[in-house]
């Protein structure tokens, strides 16, 4: 595979004109989709600015896909303008946000390229017009930082060449946004500058701090508008009655002191109409519970996100958890697990994914560590378990909301080895899987296997006799194996 | 453990005074949260209104829990608001945004409550001297739609009883942010309405539809806003010269026509020292570079999350992937998976998660069947592969960014039966991981085994052969087993 990729043709050329975190960011983008980028910036700091974007954008962006990207592409820093431009068949102009130089190197570009290249702005607030006062090339291509992440970018100016450019940015797995008209900031910064603005009085008038104002985004409107806008959202608030109830209930808060944006625009039936029209176009094919139901799938699986990083309104979450506590026996032997299925572990067959019976084994496994001892103190101490081997017998289906139990049996626990073999019940009763695992006690700082701790290392062989003549059904198997074709045997000392 | 917990004493008790869909979704908080709760509202739809929105909330929030909620607490809904209110700790009013009538339910409130009781508003713009003309007790503390996932409630009005119910709130899983000074709308509808206002300037003079508006919000700053607010965004934006750089940059933005709201405050040093002082104090903590790591692990992971749901920047990302191509051979066994580790894939141990090897190893399951034309539209058709039974050896540890590839080995492919197995590669060449999985092929509308299509079974088949005499070494394991204890079997017929 790797040589039919080094094989691969590379013939897209894309210039980078100034380069700080924009045009670094733009750099990567294209980088890692696998063209080549030639980059033109004076500034001395550039390369070591480029240098770190692209090191972020390596780390993160292949991250979202679950197939590797194409062979990255050529970086090139150029000593002329004319020299990046010369081949490129996209040139995307990243300079500071000064009305007269953009002019200037707008005309310099126009003046290198070779005919049909698409010429790009970066520009958060000026005009197509504006940039093309001394050349006619350029759109605005407005991209959003991390613009190796984020897939926005805003297309202003020639409707033809705004079209071209937005299936080369489909290519990169952008997502282009064509302006219907002209204006300063376009779309998204519109809404951004009255943010900020409303945000600097608040600050100013010691109603907020900094990260109070962060607070109410991210634990907040902020969730939602990763994955619905504004209208979307309300039309949902509107409930049954949609958009136009929305409009009805809220329409006089209009007038209403509720932000420093007191031009508001005449609230009468043309406005409503158009507004509760363009509602229906966008989203009348859902009804509003199957809305709901979008938004609270986005949002379960946008928590549960932040929740792994501790993050936010994930650090919420993680903190609320510690309260819950899984405690008690089942069948004489203790659960360490009890939690419901979120709609995100289930899969194109309709039920949950192979992988996540695992991933509750795996829970199951923290929660026995947790009960002897082996936890998160234990493990900041440098020693933990790793597992060196696992086997998983699906028994029977399992979906979204079925509340899952498992219980814990130790088949051995002594020296550096603990095998563990969990059952994992539905909330009907059913045994769902069992998962065997051999896990060996390490220390993180060596990588090496080593003895545990005797504050583990009892407990763990207390459970052990306890478990010993505990039947083990299942246990033992190698795949494929018939039912019963060998006596079950323990892990070998 | 359900005994347990049936004998748990429940006494907290929440009166819910007016029932739509933020009255439903606190009761739903509650309820979920182990509390009793009573409802009262006379409108007649306001019984069903409550059972849509707790049949949401059952669905979407313990799924964001690694551990189960509380048992529910029972639901009643009462004839008097007195009834509702009497024992309850928590009083939460959300009848509609029409201050006299929500005078008067706060003086009818005050003379029904127990002493000690908190009383709180979930009014979107009105401000506790406002609500309290006719009675003393009432704070604000105004929720977001839906309120049973999202974490925020803004807490305005008397700062002793802001602060009792600030810790009732984070029991339940919710984040309290207290607001310095009533104001109305408090802080996030500040924000929020001056993007609406905005927003309808925009639709009115047709630069963009409501769609257009939805979309620059989620595919760009939307999904920043999920884990950070925008003065954390900007302060990265800012670089390693920070706030002040920022601020010093886009200052003068301010006299721009960027939005309608040109009621700007003075920018002067004194609001400038005011904002940076206040973002040091925020996150200066952590260097520039370390708050895009953060970021960008957050952005990587609600972009994962909502790439499963094909929805709003996930359905660019799925879109995307498909131009991906994973091909080619490795040791003459078709390659079926090859991509990047996303830090999502690690955990506590600083290396990719047991349950990632078996997810990588079901993403090779899914790449071999599309190999065999057992692809998305076959699934579609009706028929699937169901895995019955996995086993996992754990080679050598794998981090976040390292390439893994997999090889996929038929051991058996005839009648119902797949018994294959991968072999995860590093990108440094190490095998890392082998997963050995036995699936059968599945009616998916009858749930029940059935033989494949011909044309799924053919190139199956000839895999099978092909694969016949390649080495298995490592296959047919039962975990614990010593090496080379057993010769290695292949599924029986």
């Amino acid at each position: 595979m790797d040589d039919a990729m080094t094989e691969r043709t590379k013939t897209n050329v894309a210039a980078i004109v100034g380069g700080g975190v924009i045009g670094g960011g733009w750099a990567a983008r294209f980088l890692l989709n696998g063209w080549d980028v030639r980059v033109f910036d004076p500034a001395p700091e550039s390369r070591r600015q480029i240098g770190e974007v692209l090191a972020n954008a390596r780390r993160a962006l292949p991250a979202i896909y679950d197939r590797a990207l194409p062979e990255e592409g050529t970086l090139v820093f150029c000593e002329t303008l004319e020299e990046a431009v010369r081949d490129a068949q996209w040139v995307q102009e990243s300079v500071p946000e000064r009305l007269p130089l953009k002019q200037v190197i707008h005309a310099a570009i126009a003046n290198a390229v070779k005919p049909g290249a698409i010429v790009g702005s970066s520009t958060s607030g000026f005009k197509p017009s504006e940039l093309n006062e001394r050349s006619t090339k350029a759109i605005v291509a407005h991209p959003f930082n991390p613009v190796y992440l984020l897939p926005l970018v805003e297309l202003v100016g020639d409707k033809v060449t705004c079209e071209r450019a937005a299936g080369i940015l489909r290519s990169i797995g952008m997502h282009p946004l064509t302006v219907a008209k002209e204006i300063d900031a376009h779309i998204a910064d519109r809404l951004l500058e009255a943010i900020w603005r409303e945000s600097l009085w608040l600050v100013k008038d010691g109603v907020a701090t900094t990260q109070d104002i962060d607070e109410a985004i991210r634990m907040g409107f902020g969730l939602r508008f990763a994955q619905m806008g504004i209208f979307e959202t309300y039309r949902i608030a509107g409930g049954e009655a949609g958009m136009k109830h929305f409009l009805a209930q809220f329409g006089p808060a209009l007038k209403w002191p509720w932000t420093r944006l007191m031009d508001v625009p005449e609230f009468d039936d043309t406005l409503v109409d158009l507004i509760s029209g363009q509602s229906d176009a966008q989203s009348s094919r859902y009804s509003i519970r199957e809305l709901e139901r979008q938004r609270d799938d986005n949002l379960v699986g946008i928590l549960r996100a932040l929740r792994i990083n501790k993050a936010a309104a994930g650090k919420v979450i993680a903190e609320h958890e510690k309260s819950l506590v899984v405690e008690g026996e089942r069948d004489e032997l203790p659960v360490t697990l009890y939690r419901q299925v979120p709609p995100s572990w289930t899969d194109y067959n309709g039920h949950m994914n192979e992988a996540f019976y695992l991933e509750a084994g795996s829970k199951a496994t923290d929660g026995f560590m947790d009960l002897i001892g082996a936890d998160e103190a234990y493990i900041a101490r440098g020693m933990s378990y790793f597992t060196v081997e696992s086997h998983v017998r699906y028994l029977d289906e399992v979906h979204a909301g079925d509340m899952l139990t498992a219980t814990t049996q130790v088949l051995k626990g002594e020296g550096k080895k603990m095998h563990l073999y969990h059952r994992l019940f539905r909330g009907d009763g059913a045994m769902a899987a069992t998962v065997e695992t051999l896990l060996v006690h390490t220390d993180l700082n060596a990588r090496k296997t080593c003895l545990p701790a005797p504050e583990v290392a009892e407990p763990l062989a207390a459970y052990a006799a306890a478990h010993e003549n505990h039947e083990k059904s299942g246990a033992g198997r190698f795949v494929g194996e018939p039912n019963k074709s060998r006596e079950v045997t323990s892990t070998p000392a």
